[in-house]
């Protein structure tokens, strides 16, 4: 029964990527951490949406071992564990392959940051992070995708806490957030920034990135230590 | 007690945002003047739609100042007040992050008026107001955005009666109405004339302008003195 | 009472225009023909289909004149009228402002006939008529919007039988059968068609047309002397 | 009532298109074989999906003759029958007119597999059939369908275990499996890997095909020997 707050808050985020129109059967997996104990509360693998029970959800260690539950955890859960591990500050991690995320990681490109839709959230390009080398595939595949993603970030200087999301080329998105729940949020807002991108190309092939003014005062106004969007 | 109904009515057209698909999370607002008093409501800011209730719509007067209401008004409210204080015959104003609508503003174009079904609610190609200057943004920035409309409008020699929407460039749009209702409708009419124009460009590249004869009959036929359209 | 039945089918019909997605707000119409009284129900102008009722249907005779109801009838029932009084066979009309069937026709092209899928419905290619001319535009104009599809239909030598359906230049589709709710399917069939063919030519610019042994094999195998689709 | 339980099966899986998304009235069908008696169920032709009942299911042959059953089987049940008798290993078979796997068909090129999504369930571009030569067409047409999709398999030595789905250039997409139900699955899976692929050139001409050790690292680890997806 220790974990079933965690299990709860695991299984009511990946259920909600379902309701958002994120996945379609079984392409995704959300996970929610507990740092106290060092474990972290993640999708059973292959588990449709609606058969999924807040039961099912599997506890996992930092060193992928399962601590509770009768399944077996998510196919990415080295990933999983690999972020959590570097990244003290994330509380919960989502994964999909949702449409116009995965076309843009399938076309390689970072997604550049067009309006104030994406500065509300981060100011930068959301970033493309290369297709692994074979060796590192046909290695430890799973843990080797959490270090492409960190290795990523440390080479072109980002924070992981301004910016919330990545693409894995050829793949598809991982986003985090302070929980499961703001994980899964981050994922609607990247498939709604990929799609106004997709578009804004389309009818404009030379659109600009957003000026710089522009990012600041919006990424500021809601994340800036004089915020004064919400609540 | 006494803006009761006021509240209620902008509950609802914030309400109707969502229904019709025009916003995700808290992406958008509406608002709804009462000329008599010099005051309108306006959405708190950053609450979901579906946690919204009508006692928790905010009255704000032409300056900005909070008349009735527990919650911090919309983040975008001085650019409403600056709208409403401005047109005196407007009643209501909405402002979403539609996708095609967002994508036009992205690629900073005007939407052209391709078909009767744009020149069944305006004559005029949909304007794009540029982005703000640095000076502007890093100044009183939502004042000089309702400020940055009524210049483009101004300089443009357009009225805001016969175009009751503007794209704000690499930002997203603002409609108005008589009413709340009828800006979110003009919202909704925005997004499709978008989505339209969009494929329409991306099938012919050189679809040309609406011919002047039938904008002027379609318009006219609707709202010209000798409408025939509607009971 | 004389009408019931052909009200209510009119009004079943317009209401599905709005289940299949084939329209927002007021933008659409449908009727149904009497044919022995030489009648027709229509939609009335500018309702909103969730507050049509049955009774509401308007009963317009080939002079546009109403002979029953208490609602103004549809701003297009001139263009009704003369399709009924050219073309004998048609018992029901349909008009929307479909997303893609309206994108074609701003784009002023005929959609080609590439697949299957729009064999199975017709043999040619769904006609564009161009826009008229700013005389019969000024003029008589709902009742020319009749004349410039009937006028397309004889220069191109269609025949309405084959082809239930047409594009009308920078405006919309209008689309028949020998009932409302034929001519609501082939809206829907249309709509489809118009999808496809611009995802096609996006994808492959050089697409080329359905061969005509498969044209003629489809079309035949549904429609033919020897068809042998459905029970 | 030897038959029920295909029936059902086969009634469920049809069912099942029209819940996502994947034809509208009735275009598509599914069967469902029994390779102990040689026979299949399969939709009755021209059958509306909501008017469908378990009972209306027709029990063929694999000559294509009725066994059981009141309706006249689907007018593509000879693709069906030729596919059983050729694919011993298939338990079930869907047809669609998908949107964006039509495009793709009507586009007459094969989907390139652009990524995992694609890879997690085939190791191959999604082949396109050409359209049959006229003499083809005019003899046993829908027999030779199903030799042209054969045909395809033969000519580029694919399998048809490795290979769940083919679309047929100008018509559509036949997708297959174990059961009913994993054949209805791959379609949908196709239409959202042809809408992936479609967006993703678009976002990128350029876009090249996965890299050789991620095919393979996502099929194997779903379906190789040692699988580690799923429970």
């Amino acid at each position: 029964m220790a974990y079933k707050e965690l299990k709860r808050a695991c299984y009511e985020a990946n259920l909600e990527l379902n309701t958002l129109g994120l996945v379609i059967y079984t392409f995704g997996n959300v996970s929610a951490v507990d740092r106290d104990r060092g474990t972290f509360a993640i999708k059973p693998s292959g588990v449709a949406y609606d058969a999924l029970r807040p039961e099912d959800i599997v506890i996992v260690d930092f060193d992928n071992q399962v601590v509770e539950g009768k399944l077996r955890p998510s196919s990415d859960t080295k990933t999983h564990a690999w972020l959590y591990r570097s990244w003290e500050g994330i509380g919960g991690i989502a994964h999909t392959h949702a449409t116009y995320s995965v076309s843009w990681a399938q076309a390689q490109m970072d997604i550049p940051i067009l309006g104030t839709t994406h500065a509300d959230h981060l100011t930068e390009d959301v970033p493309c992070a290369p297709p692994m080398s074979d060796e590192l595939i046909s290695g430890n595949y799973e843990h080797n995708t959490g270090r492409q993603i960190t290795d990523c970030f440390r080479e072109r200087g980002l924070d992981y806490g301004e910016v919330p999301m990545v693409l894995l080329g050829n793949h598809g998105p991982f986003t985090w957030g302070d929980s499961a729940a703001k994980a899964v949020y981050h994922s609607k807002v990247l498939e709604e920034v990929a799609r106004m991108a997709f578009l804004t190309r389309q009818i404009n092939p030379g659109a600009p990135r957003l000026k710089e003014a522009l990012i600041r005062k919006h990424y500021e106004r809601k994340h800036g230590k004089s915020a004064y969007y919400g609540q």
